[in-house]
């Protein structure tokens, strides 16, 4: 995502419909202040630690797989109605490190390899490729996963001789798709698991933020059989900047020794071996937050889970009101929740198109090749809309739809603000 | 490592001669607040951040090479008479994601190995382990490195068709070693880096601890043509619970799309596929304690130094007494500074030995096996002094020495203190 980056150094005026960022708007310090002293004291009070013990497990070298493992454990329990041992719990320094202790746990040798949903988060994508793990895409359907084209790709893969290790699924408000999977094809794919002995990797970071649909249950707490490997996240749900996510890995494996124990041990000692344990200091910021919302964090994101709901109706109403043609060869997806919707168009989108919105409509958004094996064939594009106002979400649209219109050599359809486009990337409120 | 720590977890009350850990004496939590605040003023005041970019700076997702370059780039120049551009210097969680971002940066197939200054700290061969990097041992000599064993293992490895792509060292008080490399020493080793086209990574924890003798430059700062990749730490410097390092990497390497930038920066690409970037909450923490002391670490770790210098002077003066004659087949390495002395003994050291100790003797040190490849015929083992007091450390000593004569068959030599072996690993103040 260099270039991507880039782009937006490039034009710091454009519209912000690219980063997949929480909102800052409920961004406080002293936040961060309160939930160290809240952690502390329940240290203290709730564990009867000494003054000099409370002091080392925040400030010196501790366990390799987290001090706020139980109050991870009690969320899970509360809010995903997940029984968890919490030694299965491992804490890591964001969720992005746990992909890679699973994936490089997972990895033995070139004939392991992993399936993916695709389109696939870029993240996932690139820890496998540090592990030397090569993807094989599986394709998304209308449900979130494409069941059939799951047991394909596995007899296929096991056929010519190499091992699916899992399977990495994204079942709510997926990165990038926006699509999330209903009731039943989470329990089918859970059978799928289990008939072709294959591992799940759910990757949860936009389940608390389901809009205005009922949550769904996640895979992991529909798992009877451990065939669920699960990936938290608190950087939505609490604060980015703390960098501390976790893995559930209760799974009974073999160690190098011929012994049996926990798959989370097995990450515990890759975890050893990369970042020794995850920042206490930050492991107590969110464990602060864990306290004070009594580890219900899907009631402490209330404020979030609306504000994202509102901004993706904005989104959605404003594609409608701006492409009301199904002619127009112009669709989108219709996520109920999570932060991101997908455009489709009837033209290649690519890197140099992306450039060109930036420079030329002041519109920042990202090329769904990104999220593919092969960049150049994609039509589509991601819109995120966690971080912008509903002002400039319409701005936004107005642009994009400028560049979309243009694209196709035809005049704008309903577009409400022109003159806001005049002043483009010159300045921004 | 995690028989060690078993051994510690099952005999909490034995003395604890085995973990590297800085001393917890000065341990204040309160700092940490008050970190926290300097850095977030220095970012308003001295860089005239708004409020807003003040919060999204240390709550939101951030850079991925760091927040507190700047201010570790002016650490370098005012502690280690360094110069070095902060955009060569890759913030990371811990020294030890350092060391797997190069390794993991500097192996490209399985024709590339690594080379190691034996005894060789067990994170560095973690780390090469991941990334399937085989290490190469290089003989320590009596100067921290033998540089004819150096040559001849470079050359060795070129005939048989591999590439070494390094030599790791750890120049000031090496762990587990003690051992430091004199100036003379420093500055050959640069040449036969220069003759021999090799990569030095230097590993710098223990630097500031230099006991009562003088410092040495760095590696680095006698680095004329970038033949230095220096990993940094905060762990021993600051606080171990911030997990926070660095990797100064000004190398210029050609990337993957034929264009010539700095290692520092293929770093930070490969860092945002393993943890996005170190949390700047725990950076600011690092941040702030930078800007409280100017950016004088040397300064600010005086009373850690004097407590260092004073427990080493302890831990040699100790050994003398209990081991008077040379005759006894028990020597020591007498370090100026750092964490550790090495003691050897005429008898093999292993696991099952220590595990005897923590239980018959109350007291935990470290096998030396443990720092080289072949773990049993190494009959020396590695005492820390760095989280003990003074009265511990003597007896620690006598069980040390109580375990040593009675493996080797004869009554010990002053003891001091049989009185306070006495009451054993019962119960500890």
């Amino acid at each position: 995502m260099n270039f991507l980056n880039e782009v937006a150094l490039h034009y710091p005026d454009a519209i912000q419909l690219a980063a997949g960022r929480p909102t800052e708007e409920f961004f406080d310090l002293a936040d961060v202040h309160r939930y160290l002293r809240l952690f502390c004291r329940y240290l203290a009070d709730e564990l009867g630690y000494s003054g000099e013990r409370v002091r080392r497990t925040v400030l010196q070298y501790g366990r390799t797989k987290g001090i706020i493992h139980e109050l991870v454990a009690e969320n899970l329990r509360l809010d995903e109605g997940t029984e968890v041992d919490p030694e299965s719990v491992v804490v890591t320094a964001g969720c992005q490190e746990a992909m890679f202790l699973v994936l490089r746990a997972l990895r033995a040798d070139e004939r392991d390899v992993l399936l993916a949903v695709s389109p696939t988060y870029v993240g996932l994508t690139g820890a496998a490729r540090l592990v030397d793990l090569p993807v094989r895409p599986v394709a998304t359907g209308a449900r979130g996963i494409d069941l059939d084209d799951l047991v394909a790709v596995v007899r296929r893969e096991r056929a010519a001789g190499r091992r699916p290790r899992a399977c990495y699924v994204m079942p709510d408000f997926a990165n990038p798709s926006g699509l999330s999977m209903d009731l039943p094809t989470r329990r089918a794919l859970l059978a799928v698991a289990e008939a072709e002995d294959l591992l799940l990797i759910e990757d949860n970071p936009y389940g608390l933020f389901h809009g205005d649909a009922d949550r769904l249950p996640t895979l992991k707490a529909l798992d009877t059989s451990r065939r669920v490997v699960y990936l938290g996240s608190f950087a939505k749900s609490v604060l980015p900047g703390a960098r501390v996510g976790y893995a559930v890995a209760d799974q009974r494996v073999r160690d190098a020794c011929g012994g049996v124990g926990l798959l989370a041990d097995q990450l515990s000692k890759i975890k050893s071996m990369l970042t020794v344990n995850t920042s206490p200091i930050a492991q107590a910021v969110v464990g602060g937050r864990l306290l004070a919302s009594g580890c219900r964090l899907a009631g402490a994101n209330a404020r979030e889970r609306e504000l994202y709901a509102r901004n993706l109706r904005r989104v959605l109403d404003g594609l409608a009101e701006r492409f009301p043609s199904a002619a127009d060869g112009v669709t989108w997806t219709a996520p109920t929740g999570g932060f991101f919707v997908v455009v489709t168009v009837p033209f290649p989108v690519d890197d140099d198109l992306l450039a060109r919105s930036a420079r030329d409509y002041g519109v920042l958004w990202t090329p769904m090749g990104h999220f593919y094996d092969d960049v150049t064939a994609v039509r589509a594009l991601r819109l995120s809309f966690s971080t912008v106002s509903p002002d400039r979400i319409d701005t936004g649209l107005d642009r994009v739809a400028a560049l979309i219109n243009d694209r196709l050599g035809r005049p704008a359809v309903a577009v409400i603000n022109r003159d806001r486009l005049a002043d483009g990337a010159a300045g921004e409120p």
